[in-house]
């Protein structure tokens, strides 16, 4: 018993640190990307040693594997939930979904904007685990999007549409053009941008304009 | 006299080695992005002594800088100049523009896809004479549609449009997006929704059908 004590708060305290540090490694991705992020620099920023943060995350590749994983756990957090908390599903979600990425890069979350938009640019042309993490992660969140889409579509509330994927690509291209406009211009007005081409795309689906109303400014 | 030929002798050559340098260094910042450039590396792919290469463009920032100006050459040549010689003024210019953009793209000029996609987001959030140079030709490339489109309007082709730098804004989103993706998951799909999406667009804005079949494929 004492000795599962011991352990436990072992674990604990190394889960803490690894919490700690995957913060860091996340916004400091973010500005520099996966491939910047080394176990010396991240230890230094954490207040760690380098054997310290090598006993907990093994590898480099180990490490961006890691942060991509935590990345995509506080997308789902400040993007997906509260969007999911305040909306029904169909055009609803979809209409609370835009906003809330559009809050999560114009807030900084992450330092450098958004963490994937980042990261899929650094890596698209770089095969391996970590563009099949990050690929998985874009898709995963692509695919919600469509499935509130296709949900809408079944609702009734797209009367003008007829392939779920394309408004898909539609959308998340006006979200990241904005976030990379926005930090290369030092503007929030990217932001406005994306919030009128989303809510004249989907008015020009048959959407209903209150709901569309809810994109918000610009 | 002799002298002058002697000098200008090992200008050309210097011409050559730089430009034969340059078009390495575009090719591996467009997969790699700018900061995995090094005249080390850059040395050993172009077959030239580091010292050579160090002596040729100085700093690490100053091989930055002439990387960007080469790919803004290749880049007008490759995607403004093919366009500019097919077509006239205003929307037919801008029905030309956007498939040499995503030709140039889906060819692969860059083994990473768009230069300028790929080092925006790398340097998105580092400010210094880089950013600053990425941004002048990504500037220079949006001002030059925006151009094309205001004529467009003055021409009466695009009825529905009162903002230009809107609908640029919508473009450049979906060539963007194209090229990310089509890295990403290595297919050609995303053109096509890029294509299907500017001519969704342009259509609703009351373009002539005949001009925006020209946007091609999809």
């Amino acid at each position: 018993m004492a000795q599962a004590s011991v352990r436990d708060g072992r674990r604990e305290r190394g889960d803490a640190s690894r919490r700690a540090i995957l913060a860091h490694a996340i916004d400091a991705a973010s500005v520099d990307g996966l491939e910047g992020l080394t176990i010396g620099r991240l230890a230094d920023a954490a207040g760690h040693s380098k054997s310290g943060v090598a006993t907990l995350f093994g590898s480099k590749e180990q490490l961006q594997l890691a942060t991509v994983a935590a990345a995509r756990e506080v997308f789902i957090e400040r993007v997906v939930e509260p969007a999911r908390a305040r909306s029904g599903r169909g055009l609803a979600r979809l209409c609370a979904l835009i906003p809330s990425w559009l809050d999560y890069s114009r807030e900084r979350v992450f330092r450098g904007g958004c963490f994937f938009a980042a990261t899929s640019a650094e890596f698209d042309a770089r095969p391996g685990p970590v563009r099949d993490a990050i690929m998985a992660a874009s898709s995963e969140w692509e695919d919600y999007l469509t499935i509130s889409i296709e949900r809408a579509v079944e609702q009734g509330e797209l009367p003008g549409l007829d392939d779920a994927r394309q408004l898909t690509f539609e959308i998340v291209s006006f979200l990241e053009a904005a976030n990379t406009r926005s930090l290369l211009h030092g503007s929030d007005q990217p932001y406005d941008r994306a919030a009128i081409a989303a809510r004249a795309r989907l008015t020009g689906l048959g959407a209903d304009p209150e709901l569309v109303a809810q994109i918000g400014r610009g």
